[in-house]
């Protein structure tokens, strides 16, 4: 799964929206990007809808080959969240109102003189055994549960609970990267930078197209845990850029 | 899989760049609306990384459950575009360069003056057996072998190959959807909502929580094939938000 400098992480979005084109999702990038910066590896993402077999087959298989799995979506009022339900069935254990969470919410509700209903008390419910994800937004907690980290869907939220996840987290040693534009297409560069990078074995060079419309350009990330090994493989790739830049501008001529 | 009046899809979406963060995949989205206007389920999403074992280990799973697999991203012509590769792998047929396409990319490259690099002859491989699906963006065809298409990941492009694709396709019976703005949170109209969902067992109610930054409302959205059985349940959604309001203002006096 990881060794002491890798820790690995999966993600799993669950809604029905996001694969009728309803909602464009926005939090698995946003996620990305945080574990990233945090030296988490996102090794894999899955979107599932409202359907507890395949929202279960799906954590199953990803809490057992990554360090970490987070969620997102399915833990609201209404009878479609059925999200805390099925990490109960994933884990095998019983899915219940959750005292600590009950008190929580009554407090709130009582406090915004809004009425206790049974669809705001299903907020409550969470595999036994769990511990709470703090929601400064709205209140109603998300929850851990062994590796997975089951958090709400509305982006405002997520990102609220993923900021207080985040430091509960064990980090491997982070990636560092560095960018190179690179205003020719990958068919001019495809060959000499996959020299380089067999050159470079303890970097990773990435390969990125743009499109503008009429013509192609690359960005080429080098990212790597040695910060002197990626500048190595900078000066070759800038270099090999120069070399690319005589040529075609030799046949131009 | 699928009845007749179903057809399933899943998607895949290969690239590192979309899980570091780098980039916000776009295609997901897209392909969600096209497909659901159609008539075609997505039904599940997956993420994978450059890597050939994670690639051929999610398309031989997504191939087998669903009528259609989407591919994105990997078939440019440098060294870490590997989804010909992997996809060749997963169908246990060799990769080879495609006749055909090096015809296509030679008098392409030819017409523009450019030289056929080997990388740009990596964008003619694919599995023995495959059909091709046209790029009218940038020439390299993506390609088609049993139920899986294998289609860009710069966005112009996977667009402009789905626009191709689409009409090739087998489509179930559409599914129709309707649209109710609720102004109140999923806590007050949870209750009813569920057992409105349970008085209409052949429509699929969904309820999608917004949050304005101090207030949620909640858009409801009734999904089905009989247009009818959608109106009979938004006339109940309906009649459900008034009664919600009236109790909502009577407490509130």
């Amino acid at each position: 799964m990881s060794d002491a400098q890798t820790v690995t992480a999966a993600a799993l979005a669950i809604g029905d929206e996001l694969l009728s084109g309803r909602t464009r999702d926005k939090n698995i990038g946003h996620l990305a990007e945080l574990l990233t910066a945090a030296g988490i590896e996102l090794k894999e993402v899955r979107i599932v809808p409202d359907e507890e077999d395949r929202i279960v087959d799906a954590l199953n298989a990803l809490r057992q080959s990554h360090d970490y799995v987070f969620t997102s979506g399915g833990i609201g009022p209404t009878h479609d969240d059925i999200t805390a339900d099925a990490v109960s069935k994933a884990f095998g254990v019983a899915c219940t109102h959750d005292a600590d969470a009950l008190a929580l919410l009554a407090a709130n509700y009582a406090e915004r003189g809004l009425e206790f209903t049974e669809a705001r008390r299903r907020m409550a419910r969470m595999p036994v055994g769990s511990k709470h994800i703090d929601n400064p937004v709205s209140r109603a907690p998300g929850f851990v549960i062994g590796n997975v980290h089951v958090m709400a869907g509305v982006p405002s939220v997520f990102q609220a609970m993923l900021d207080n996840v985040l430091p509960t987290l064990r980090t491997g040693v982070k990636i560092l990267s560095e960018k190179v534009s690179c205003p020719f297409g990958e068919g001019d560069i495809g060959d000499p930078l996959s020299a380089i990078a067999k050159a470079h074995p303890d970097v990773n060079i990435g390969s990125y197209p743009r499109f503008s419309g009429d013509k192609f350009s690359t960005e080429i990330v080098i990212r790597g845990r040695d910060q002197s090994a990626i500048e190595e493989a900078r000066l070759d790739v800038e270099a090999m850029l120069v070399s690319v830049e005589a040529t075609l501008h030799t046949k131009a001529v």
